[in-house]
């Protein structure tokens, strides 16, 4: 059976949960943080969690364990048939991770771990963020998921990344990204509304708590 | 006919032709560079290059690009058929891209193009750099190639991204990357005798001076 390693705090552990959970495969939960060590490097070359492991192997990055998911599992599809509408879904899921995931993570060490941030980097996160959105308005369709009228692994990372950016956007920029971007708002609250979703943010919920202890812990 | 817009200087254009070249995949080239022109914006809603042009419309994103041209032409393969193994190309490539091109991009404004990167934002790169070239020497089977005895994407991507973050890490850190992972060093010497690779790099020295030209221009 495959096994999704990483802990339900982490949003890119979610994203492939909720993929998994979205198509009814069967999966087992090995929890564990990312790091350094050299056993879970062996896992995962860089560190990080989801680590997706197979009977071939392990597999790390999460769009690339969604990918290998969608080819290998049945189930409702979360990627077109169609090799362009294809492409395009991945390009607005890349969007997504490169141009608004990556810039707020950026800034996580000051807005949710009451760490610092150099005023460099945050500017920076800053400009790159609201390019970001400003490249999903044009190209996101939200109609009313960001590709069309099904549900695809765009949406899982635009729900998993929106309102952590948000987040960071209000904090350090007094910037409303919701209200930049309506249509993302409101597909939310649509997806809030998935039982899956439900299921994903009510385990986050219960370990939160602990997760955001242990980080203030590991910076002391 | 497939259209790849781009410029000749750019490393990301050139994964795009390259991969277009070894499949020997019929296109032809728009020349344009990146901006935020409303015009461009339509084509590539970040403002990068390269965009293909296909029947059915645009695609951006390299990578996705590259998945594009795998999925519909002939020719080469450039992926693994086995969804496990094209997991692992598709990781390596992920890593190469966001673990050591995207670091040291952040500093090329200073590296290349004569301006000045806040001290903060070239102390995360080194951090990230050498975290990347670590990743991939964990994990990339280098027999020859990236990720085994084939060629695939995951080259293309190294290609065109390890000697510019060689580059960084000397000019800013003192530090050789090469040395630090010379299983690429000796991969970039054998893809630079693929006819291909070569033709890619003599477009790229004919246009090179008038690209750094107008960069320098544009910053004045």
């Amino acid at each position: 059976m495959i096994r999704l390693h990483g802990f339900a705090a982490s949003n890119y552990f979610n994203m492939a949960k909720l993929a998994l959970l979205e198509k009814g495969v069967e999966f087992e939960v090995v929890n564990v943080h990312g790091s350094q060590d050299p056993d879970f490097l062996a896992k995962s070359p860089r560190g990080k969690v989801p680590v997706l492991e197979t009977a071939q192997g392990f597999l790390n990055e999460t769009n690339v364990i969604l990918e290998y998911i969608e080819e290998t599992q049945g189930g409702k599809a979360l990627l077109p048939s169609d090799p362009y509408e294809r492409g395009v879904v991945r390009a607005l899921t890349k969007e997504i991770e490169l141009y608004i995931e990556l810039p707020a993570r950026s800034c996580f060490m000051e807005v949710f771990f009451g760490g610092k941030v150099d005023q460099a980097i945050k500017d920076k996160a800053r400009v790159e963020l609201l390019a970001g959105v400003a490249t999903l308005a044009r190209h996101g369709r939200f109609a009313p998921y960001v590709a069309g009228n099904e549900m695809t692994v765009a949406d899982i990372f635009l729900l998993y990344s929106f309102d952590l950016a948000s987040t960071v956007a209000q904090k350090l920029f007094d910037i409303d990204l919701k209200a930049e971007l309506p249509q993302a708002a409101a597909l939310l609250e649509l997806l809030a509304q998935n039982p899956n979703v439900q299921k994903v943010a009510a385990d986050r919920e219960a370990e939160m708590a602990a997760f955001m202890a242990a980080i203030r812990a590991a910076r002391k």
